[in-house]
């Protein structure tokens, strides 16, 4: 939590009414005589908060804790669905949004496709979906979380570049707060992910150090560590396509070779398997059309698409080696497109991560896809706006 | 700063003198009233805490600030030798110690040759060493820092792993507090080295984020971000000595191949300059000689010398590239032995970064050696005591 420089009567209110929710979404059912040993708020402030709070709809007596000698305790907790939030992720194939309640439910979920739109039109396209979403909220909405592919300014809702969109230096928090009257959290895709995993102890991992890694048609890592996303100090941290982990390969889109993305992606898995050797449009287009065939080849145990795919496996290992010697974190978790080729795959990544890196870093390192059927995206953008409005995790 | 679970009021005073004096450390000399309005602690309570650190000398008035209508209001200062740390560096030909202000300024240094000591007399010698500057201090001390090679519990001070000492599970900290009756604080040198350039400030590097590499004999890191060193789930946080860098090469001494040790270290550029090719003992002798005569060589232009060290930076500069994609992390300082060669071995460092590193990424990078006469493990260790102590900055 940060303490702001100049405080007013006002400020610090805020700043306890944070301190106890944050502790109550992280700890909770609790009682208030617990809220305020944990936060070293008295117990006339905490029940002061705790009575707005409760006005608010936020937190819920939820009966009696046991009792250590006196009266038994009145536990809180924070009401799952007292808010709501609209969670989009601007995929390349599809927009896709959805409500979100405060512990990661996804109430109603709505798909737009692409089509190829970008610029001005990939814009509007954001607007009908929020518009959608809109329709469908049942409960207050905190707000708007919106998880995109490309660099973004976290802190002012600035995409830097989304090369797919064709956007640049666009301030789409600012035109969807202007547009819709409510706040707006806009992150990076994979970022977003890494949230949602930490937020809401997705894989079980309600851990304070963890990546979490998007292995699609690109690849994306989003990093918590101490319980917080690491932003880099130009947003980029997690940027790990361009790792470089081949000594030489096929050129990247970045311009130089033997990036992780030419080597571990989707598309890296469908050229390898087929041999193809387009580029640009051909080699997206070959990419789209492909990894669904060469997973139903794969789990036929065709030999070129089982090679493909284990060497895949293998680079992405050398990189998760990489990341675990820099920051020594245990967890990681994978997910997107490829993680569908299951546990052989899996099996690949694991004993080239082991193969790599330092026995005494990796003997407690646990690497897993997460199998969630929300979109981790939409999930982690909402749980940044969550956190930004209410103060839920430390995940900012 | 971290919250206590229960505060007592005892514990609550003494968060508020650290919160105090972290602040006039980081920002002073400012007034009573600007730590008021920084630390959202009441005029009373500051007033309060700066008495009590006044009479303990810590603190001291240096005149007037200019005034804002009414009077111009004292400015206060840590008073930078108000104590004094006993810093150690357990390093492999010398124990190195010092007593260190709390600005980082060196008062007294003293080096012991190890002469090949290891296990228990290795420990008799820290006492030798203590025991020395015990005797030079002529300010209150306020507790031991060591720095020393290996895998260190920095939180219980255990070693757990010193393979040139032959020190294992050695509760290093524990040993030296019952036997000298001051705290004390154990860590690694290369995360020591990252604490004390943060802290200090040292290269004009006193910002959040900082990754700062220790390219000597083995080669370590240390990364502060956002003003915390990052310890990793098992302390090994900055372990890059064994990134893979290289896709075969000579076998390492931890068992693999290709490690960023035997391509870019002391060792390693020794070896490639004499095309010696001995292990062991043998090796490590081959080291210990050769870099000065390897210097000389590349000083005068000799053509294997300038190949040799001009491949290890480049391999460096690969392993940077990596931290970097991994954190995007724009201030990298560099140390140890291998500095001394200098602008053009710098110079391959920086461009095989920019070689390996997405662009976006590389355009706000520094990569800069810290001339520092003082040793940085000393420095840091120092740092890390002094934060324990007495809260001065985030680097625990």
């Amino acid at each position: 939590l940060q303490l702001p420089t100049k405080a007013t009567h006002q400020q610090t209110r805020e700043f306890n009414v944070r301190l106890a929710l944050r502790t109550l979404y992280d700890s909770g059912p609790i009682s208030r005589a617990e809220i305020s040993r944990r936060t070293r708020l008295t117990r006339t402030t905490v029940s002061d908060v705790i009575a707005g709070l409760v006005a608010d709809g936020l937190v819920e007596e939820v009966g009696r804790g046991p009792s250590s000698g006196g009266k038994a305790p009145i536990l809180l907790r924070v009401v799952p669905d007292a808010r709501q939030v609209i969670g989009l992720d601007l995929g390349e194939e599809a927009f896709t949004g959805a409500l979100v309640d405060l512990r990661g439910e996804v109430r109603h979920e709505v798909s737009l496709p692409v089509g190829g739109r970008d610029g001005d039109d990939a814009l509007a396209l954001v607007d009908v979906l929020v518009e959608r979403l809109l329709a469908l909220a049942d409960r207050p909405l905190l707000g708007i979380g919106v998880g995109t592919p490309g660099v973004i300014d976290a802190v002012t809702g600035v995409i830097r570049w989304a090369v797919n969109l064709d956007w640049q230096d666009l301030p789409l928090g600012r035109v969807l707060e202007e547009r819709f009257g409510l706040p707006v959290q806009v992150v990076n895709d994979s970022r977003a992910a890494a949230v949602a995993v930490h937020t809401f102890g997705l894989a079980g991992a309600r851990v304070s150090n963890l990546v979490a890694i998007k292995v699609g048609r690109g690849i994306g890592a989003g990093i918590v560590l101490g319980g917080e996303l690491v932003h880099g100090d130009g947003f980029g941290a997690g940027e790990i396509g361009h790792l470089v982990v081949a000594d030489s390969g096929e050129r990247c889109r970045c311009g130089r070779s033997g990036c992780l993305e030419t080597v571990a992606s989707a598309g890296a898995i469908v050229r390898s398997a087929r041999r193809g050797n387009g580029t640009g449009r051909e080699w997206r287009t070959a990419q789209r059309l492909g990894l669904d065939e060469v997973l139903r080849d794969f789990q036929r145990g065709e030999r070129r698409a089982r090679t493909a795919v284990l060497a895949a496996g293998r680079y992405l290992g050398a990189a998760i080696a990489a990341i675990i010697g820099v920051m020594d974190i245990h967890r990681v978790v994978l997910h997107g497109s490829v993680t569908a080729f299951g546990d052989p795959w899996l099996d690949a990544v694991r004993d080239a991560t082991g193969a790599r890196a330092l026995g005494l870093l990796t003997s407690g390192v646990r690497i897993d896809v997460v199998n969630e059927r929300a979109n981790l995206a939409v999930l982690g953008a909402s749980a940044m706006l969550m956190t930004n409005q209410l103060g839920l995790s430390l995940a900012r």
